[in-house]
């Protein structure tokens, strides 16, 4: 199928560049598969260059040639984790912004794809606008991506239903483990990311059937936490259930805002001013051991959550590919200074659709989970967010047996 | 089939307890299963009860009728991690063990089989070992579980092939994280499982398919740490491919045996004097922050690594099931203060047969990984540990896409 825009109505004609920037996740591939599989249909795009390191990658010239890559790789892509193109994080200066596009100018480069989140549509936003300043012919297209979930304007983010059914099955696995174990260590805490919004904590929720189960309690960066209310939430699961499994955001702050880092956590500051995060999980593990007297441990599982494609989301894969298509076609097509987004159709069956919404908007603006997703103590999710989230994650989370429990009768005192 | 010990020839009448004790697994259920389908199929044994918490439940009475399971609960047990039952890490005093004699009479206990490591063996062999002394008909026989693969007289461990196909897994795509990343993140250290041995550590580099994949090193818990061999191999990675991959054991000590932990590191120590540990990823990783200056970051997965079973291995859970079934043929055929062993058979094919040995040989005994297993310079496996290991993972690992890398040429200064 050829589209409009291109049969001799003059599309925008010259070379096409795509980059990966932020937190790589387990489908962003599959988003540069769907880039690079559109392009190819397109006559107006000639080279298809990857930049490595995103944006550093154009700075310093350093393209790969991806039009030569043969058709097994570009599908090999779809089931390969992080970002085979290599990622970055880097707020660019003024001058670095100009360099961009001299290097555009240099290599006629008409279309630039970025895949990333907030600060990438920052980025790619300065591009677009440098660009039409200077009377330079560009379209620039972002697609989602950040398992964070926190894009405005967009139901949700590709990456996020990997990660959510990656966590869901990895709490229910860890659940089931301090349940056996619960007459040696009491308290478990499980520290995930999330900075500023507590999607991928909510996840941890979705393999959750009975009270009794993990995650017993869940704290979101929404909500300031106080920890005499952590304390006695973590006592009373510990009366009820004879141990007690938390899951923590790893940005979860204090009612001052103060950040509830142990030693050893916050040690570096990136370029977007953001702190690199870790140390909440071994606080309050401290927390618990030192007032409560619980043997207590935590866990950080790390990157493995944004990135283990043995536990992807066929939905969320599914639909990475078809943001990097339609960002290209879209392009083509005439947009610019976009980002392509995802839109829940109406109705009980879960159904998309695909639109677009300025990249500005996107850029450094966060979307958080709404009151609503939330219950109201502020420890666990409410039933709206699981109806929610389900959809994402792509098909049933496994079916662990429960014993029928009949006791065998006593016989001694 | 019936077997010949159980026609007419006066097999041992009586109950049957089973328990699980120890660190939980992705597979301690499927050693469950074989054990109470075979105790169903030997008319010598009546009930069939689980001990809840392990030996714990004997001192409490507390046993489940597994008798009266569903077979689809059986069968469901093959794919649920943890240990159903519930574990326990207990050394019982003298009085205890008479108590469990005590309880194991009042329910006409005749068989005894429990699944655990090192510990576990040692209590079984001193309730076998009680029972022989007060004359009371008991036969006791442990399976093999543990992620650890520690057990001496003995191929490898059930348990271990699941949580070495899990950490292949998890370090290949962490490993790919950190590629993606590394013009931001230069050091992650990834902290895995292992007191003593380093059979775990080891597991991560099944995946690594180049030299310049993760994990670059390993340390391991048999030789001793020195920090400053650990900061110029870390560099000397680093100034090699822009990034490094280290995963260290918990276990992992000093020159001098000392432990290697950052504040809130080592808590409380179990009743088995084992210290809980925990730090020596974020100890070597302010280690690096303060005398490289590299932006470092450390992960510590946890308890999924041992029960994760999205990622179980087809052979682990074969074998585990037929190890639980053994354990219960061998008790009814007259075995008793042994476990049962599982051998590799000569040849390039991978082929097992079941042994047993003596409860006292196993317990307290540690298997480290023999000096053939680890390189000379002693910070990754040698060749043959893959070879040994390879076949126990259950089938091939993911295959990832690579680029042909072809660049475009550059055309600015």
């Amino acid at each position: 199928m050829l589209h409009s825009a291109d049969m001799g109505t003059g599309a925008l004609k010259g070379n096409l560049v795509v980059g990966q920037a932020g937190g790589p996740t387990a489908v962003i591939n599959s988003s540069l598969a769907g880039v690079i599989q559109e392009a190819r249909r397109h006559q107006a795009i000639a080279g298809i260059y990857g930049a490595a390191h995103g944006i550093e990658g154009v700075l310093k010239e350093e393209f790969y040639d991806l039009g030569r890559e043969p058709l097994s790789t570009v599908k090999a892509l779809r089931r390969t984790p992080s970002a085979i193109l290599g990622s970055c994080r880097r707020k660019l200066t003024a001058a670095e912004y100009e360099r961009v596009l001299s290097v555009f100018r240099a290599h006629n480069v008409r279309y630039f794809i970025y895949i990333g989140g907030n600060d990438s549509a920052d980025t790619a936003h300065q591009v677009s606008a440098l660009a039409r300043d200077r009377g330079y012919e560009l379209r620039v297209m972002g697609v989602p991506k950040t398992i964070d979930n926190d894009l405005p304007f967009m139901d949700h983010t590709p990456g996020y239903g990997s990660a959510a059914r990656f966590l869901a099955v990895a709490t229910m696995d860890a659940g089931r483990d301090s349940e056996a174990m619960r007459t040696v260590d009491k308290v478990k805490i499980l520290e995930v990311m999330g900075r500023n919004a507590g999607w991928l904590a909510a996840a941890t929720a979705l393999g959750r059937r009975t009270l009794g189960d993990a995650p017993h309690l869940i704290y979101f960066p929404e909500k300031p936490l106080v920890e005499e209310h952590f304390l006695s939430d973590i006592s009373a699961v510990y009366r009820e259930h004879g141990y007690a499994v938390a899951v923590v955001a790893s940005g979860l702050r204090g009612p001052s805002g103060q950040e509830l880092v142990a030693m050893g956590g916050a040690m570096f500051t990136d370029s977007f001013g953001h702190r690199q995060l870790g140390g909440v999980g071994q606080h309050l593990t401290q927390l618990v051991v030192e007032n409560l007297g619980l043997k207590a441990r935590y866990e950080k599982p790390g990157s493995i959550q944004r990135m283990f494609i043995s536990c992807v989301s066929s939905v969320d894969a599914q639909e990475a590919y078809l943001v990097g298509k339609m960002a290209v076609r879209r392009a083509v097509q005439g947009g610019d200074d976009a980002m392509v987004t995802i839109l829940r159709e109406p109705g009980t069956e879960y159904r998309i659709s695909i639109g677009q919404c300025p990249l500005s908007a996107i850029a450094n603006a966060e979307r958080r989970m709404p009151p609503e997703y939330i219950n109201e103590t502020e420890n666990h999710v409410a039933a709206a967010f699981v109806s929610y989230a389900l959809p994402l994650i792509g098909g049933p989370l496994p079916e662990y047996a429960r014993l029928g429990g009949w006791r065998v009768a006593k016989r001694l005192a």
